[in-house]
């Protein structure tokens, strides 16, 4: 892979997530040649996705060029590639568009959807953890309407119009509220001839409560709000298979549906290369408290494929945007230090507090201090999203859809632009 | 196909362009059952497929959910699937999803890319005619620099940023302009290490001047834009073979290119079924003066796919929008008359003259009476195709998506969200 020489020590960075973006943005104007590699040439930005699979924002609101955000920045190279291989021994990785050396490498790579093991709902249900998944999402709900209305059988009919979402994180949570409200205030008016009320949304989760990651009332409320929508949701129970049609739970409760979203897990996004004794639980790579890896000084990991554990995170930090944007800026500020010869500063964590949102009105916040709900904490995760999105014109866009949302009771996005075939996964067609 | 039952005569339409969807407007609250199919269940507003291929605007503000047009309309009822067959003596569609069966059947499934036959070139080339193609377009784009900066051969890399079309109509001037605005202010920007100056785009067109279709100052006026924005228009050239590396024109010159959009030519997108003594010219399907195809009184085609010849246009009415339009809405009018046993208003078709963009502050338009150019074309060319776009929230996202463009020199959707891969084309993954 060509990059143009230089004598200053190369930084090839893997992934344009939240924190290998934070970490390339500080490095304007530093004395490093930076090399950021990615499959995809845009940014995504995940806490959205759910929006783009339930028809309210467009794909492109979410995902920002990432060319377009390094624009004139210096020593600054961005190559679209898939890197296959980390060769530690010979400073190099290896992609599928060639070679590349390294002074420093950091991996970025983020998180992928874990099935823990299961074939069959790996092959039948869907992940949500990139842009082609959340938009063949978007196509087979909306496909199984059209189909709805085609079938002659009505237990086909009611299959169709199951939808079941494994998991009952933020990423659950959040897609059972959007889908709730297609439920309740669109898809009657789209589909006059079908008996909406016989749609069914289920929310699962296999522990006694939701939102697990925030506090208890927010995961009370939470599931208040949901169920005040009309969701179903199950407590303490397993998905245990699914083949495509029926859905098999731990509580000897069997649910038809041709509709499976999978979000109750996600592992480390790894590279093979890496030792194994540096990988810890969920595949993420163990780093000390400089994001730097398990035997290696100019190896670092940041974000969800990092585990770094200390007093107060003992199983890693979440794997959510906070964390990686605050290691990626420290990194930056580390390399510096280190190639001025001085001491590392060690990462710590700073808890903003976490936002899920459940509806109109609807959200739960746990700020520092404060646990917040309804429509205040509903407005605290409308500006937080929009502020956070990358570029004025994604802002502007996704500020008349939400508007528009709100006044019209309506979502623009209902558009099966390329329908989802079956056995045709996201991933593959990437 | 189920639809409900009715002691209303029933009016099948297929295809929900600009001719279908404005019949079955018009056809609201009329003693008729209405039934509309098409593969997409969008409409898409074609004269700006140009732009989401140049990344100008996001597919969603091009693409309206046919069933939000129809919300609240009684005895409306959308289909979405294919049409195989039309068997006139049983009154009835073979479809992807079944049969149907109607009284007034009306063909309104506009055109195709018309390759004269060429398989080579319709194999190794690009067609621009759904919003699946123009995705495919805009990836192809952006994977050719990015393949670009990894290519080791200045010949090769040359070859990948040669951009042909073919075709000087409105689609291939509008998207030669477009491409060259993104040489002139944008690529330079997201591509440092590139030369772009040696970016080439070759305009080709069969007939001695550009936009045959308009008047001769337009053609001309968008022939001194084109190359003062460094496209090279090659005039009285037929492109002749293509193998996906090599173009081979009449004029013995040969272009190295990975890249042809070929938008010289559309036919009649025809369904089987019909006699074959009802086909005209280009595959359309000859009709009198009330859209009825030659032979049946309750079987009527309009838009593009049809072909009315009058003393004004004794080759039928150009294939754009406004004919369409006008012929839908006019067909509304006869079924009612129809019914009543009134007699049938014949077509006049009113020309509210012809418009094409070739970049900022330049574009052409011949109005009743006057033909213009520069910066007042340009501006009546954005105030019509905005005004024209379907629905309130895709008319204020493509102005700020416009606005924003104008203002920062800028194109917002620079995003491969699904790679192109060749010989995989749009419609088979339709």
């Amino acid at each position: 892979m060509h990059i143009p020489e230089s004598n200053l020590p190369r930084v090839v960075i893997i992934g344009g997530g939240f924190g290998g973006l934070q970490l390339a943005k500080k490095l304007k104007n530093k004395p490093f040649q930076v090399v950021l590699i990615d499959r995809h040439n845009y940014h995504t930005f995940q806490p959205l996705l759910y929006q783009v699979a339930t028809a309210g924002l467009e794909p492109d609101s979410i995902a920002y060029p990432i060319r377009k955000v390094f624009e004139g920045q210096q020593n600054f190279f961005f190559r679209m590639a898939e890197v296959e291989h980390i060769h530690t021994h010979l400073q190099s990785i290896e992609t599928s568009q060639g070679d590349l050396n390294y002074d420093y490498l950091v991996i970025a790579t983020g998180s992928k959807t874990n099935f823990f093991g299961n074939e069959e709902i790996a092959s039948n249900g869907m992940g949500m953890k990139s842009v082609p998944e959340a938009l063949d999402l978007r196509s087979l709900f909306l496909q199984n309407f059209e189909q709805a209305l085609l079938a002659s059988e009505v237990a086909e009919r009611e299959s169709l119009m199951n939808f079941v979402i494994v998991g009952g994180g933020p990423t659950g949570t959040e897609l059972a509220g959007a889908m709730a409200e297609l439920k309740n205030h669109i898809l009657p008016n789209d589909y006059p001839d079908l008996d909406i009320r016989r749609m069914q949304i289920h929310l699962i989760e296999a522990a006694p409560r939701l939102l697990a990651a925030m506090s208890e009332s927010s995961g009370k409320k939470a599931y208040d709000y949901l169920t005040g929508l009309g969701v179903h949701v199950w407590l303490d129970t397993l998905v245990q298979d699914y083949d495509g049609l029926t859905i098999k739970t731990s509580s000897g409760k069997e649910l038809q549906s041709q509709f499976l979203i999978w979000a109750a897990g996600v592992q480390a996004a790894g590279i093979p290369g890496l030792p194994e004794s540096s990988k810890g639980r969920g595949g993420r790579i163990l780093v000390n408290e400089f994001n730097q890896v398990e035997g290696f000084t100019n190896v670092f990991a940041v974000g969800d494929v990092a585990l770094m554990t200390t007093k107060d995170f003992p199983n890693g930090h979440p794997m959510v945007a906070q964390p990686s944007i605050q290691q990626g800026r420290l990194l930056a500020k580390n390399l510096n230090r280190m190639i001025k010869n001085q001491n590392l500063k060690p990462f710590k964590y700073s808890d903003k507090g976490s936002l899920a949102t459940i509806g109109r009105n609807k959200a739960v916040a746990d700020l520092p201090g404060v646990h917040l709900g309804g429509i205040l904490a509903w407005m605290i995760w409308m500006f937080v999203h929009l502020m956070a999105l990358v570029g004025f014109r994604n802002k502007a866009v996704t500020f008349i859809n939400w508007s528009w949302a709100y006044v019209q009771y309506d979502k623009g996005a209902r558009l099966i632009i390329r329908p989802f075939k079956r056995k045709q996964k996201a991933e593959e067609m990437v």
